[in-house]
């Protein structure tokens, strides 16, 4: 079987791009990550591994030098897959009535964004909205702190829009607001930016839920908000 | 006045020896760190200023390659100071008996340890002990995720020994126990290694706390987990 080691081969270059563009594909790495793709039923445009490798047999064998230029190293375990993204339609997030949705407004930083899927999978939420300005969740940095968790949350690129034509109450996470109790279905739940909080545009048509705390800080990490959000509102629905 | 240059000089050792030891000496960076220390009434050993500045007229002046040696020019902003680590006596922790203590048993990532000591003071925790293996609060990574509280936190260097001999009841974070309240008051909360948990022989002595999920997840981030039931106890003490 042939080795491939150009960067003018068309895999090469379409996983370089779904790596730099987080586009319609996305690139998974490292064999614990790609099992539990292929465990929740993605299926794989293409396998690659540097060198052949007896763990993936169906895969594409590409040269070190060239695998390498596309994944680090540690982190593949000399194994990458190129997948096609699953997004979902806004709708058919706000189609599920028996919890929340989680919307993330301009969250930036990767780490923040992981975490937050991460806890959107352990309190069952029907699914993470993302308004423009966030970091890609399956970026190599985010997928780390969901702890694979992404695999197994709905995602939907929605617009501000969107979300004021769904008919659902919002709710903003917001230090200014009140500490009143977070929703438990039926609504939409909204984190904004790490600096500037939840844009304008939504911030005047939600309600905003502030977390009592003793004031010796200014205010929380918008991960440790969702966190305590979250949690609160998945124990009352259970 | 003369600016120092030389890497010889006493105070640029041990400005350099506090940021790589993580020793009894501490250096906190740019204007807004520092300024909040001397708000918090910390008294520095010496300010050092990247060239002479008009905003820090007291400090030493360095030139401008020996102070970048020391310092990510950024995050400083042209000035440090170095201060003698304030550390309390774990005694001084146990003795507040309106809160809880926080303790941190091998907490490895600077991040978490920042996240928890902002989430510390924000659900007025009555100080952080830090047992063996902690990454240290006051490093460059773990304050930028403490957000300056750090600033505003008691904290005590403690063997286990030391926990189990305070006579205080112990709770674990620890995904295996049941899904209780945490405690308020007149008792110590550990939070343990991300990949290993709360090591056994703190474990084997403390009441095991979950967290209800909904299983999609293996397990929570240490630093949701503290954000989750630092808050929960706050809201019942108040």
């Amino acid at each position: 079987m042939k080795t491939i080691g150009s960067r003018h081969n068309p895999l090469f270059k379409r996983i370089r791009d779904a790596i730099r563009d987080h586009g319609s594909e996305l690139v998974l790495e490292g064999p614990k990550q790609i099992r539990d793709a292929l465990a929740a039923g993605w299926t794989p445009i293409a396998t690659i591994t540097r060198g052949a490798s007896d763990d993936f047999p169906d895969a594409i064998a590409f040269e070190a030098k060239a695998f390498d230029a596309l994944a680090d190293t540690r982190t593949s375990q000399g194994v990458l897959a190129i997948f096609t993204r699953p997004q979902f339609d806004a709708s058919v997030l706000f189609a599920r009535r028996d919890s929340i949705i989680v919307a993330l407004d301009g969250v930036q930083d990767p780490g923040n964004v992981g975490t937050i899927v991460r806890l959107a999978a352990a309190f069952d939420a029907a699914g993470v909205a993302l308004l423009p300005g966030c970091a890609d969740p399956f970026g190599r940095k985010a997928l780390r702190a969901s702890a694979g968790a992404a695999l197994n949350v709905a995602f939907a690129n929605v617009t501000a829009r969107e979300l004021l034509d769904s008919a659902l109450p919002l709710y903003a996470a917001d230090g200014n607001g009140e500490a009143i109790d977070p929703p438990t279905r039926e609504a939409i739940l909204i984190f904004g930016n790490e600096g500037s909080g939840v844009s304008d545009e939504l911030r005047t048509h939600a309600t905003p839920i502030a977390i009592a705390t003793s004031g010796r800080v200014e205010s929380l990490n918008v991960a440790a908000s969702a966190a305590i959000l979250l949690s609160r509102g998945f124990a009352t629905r259970h």
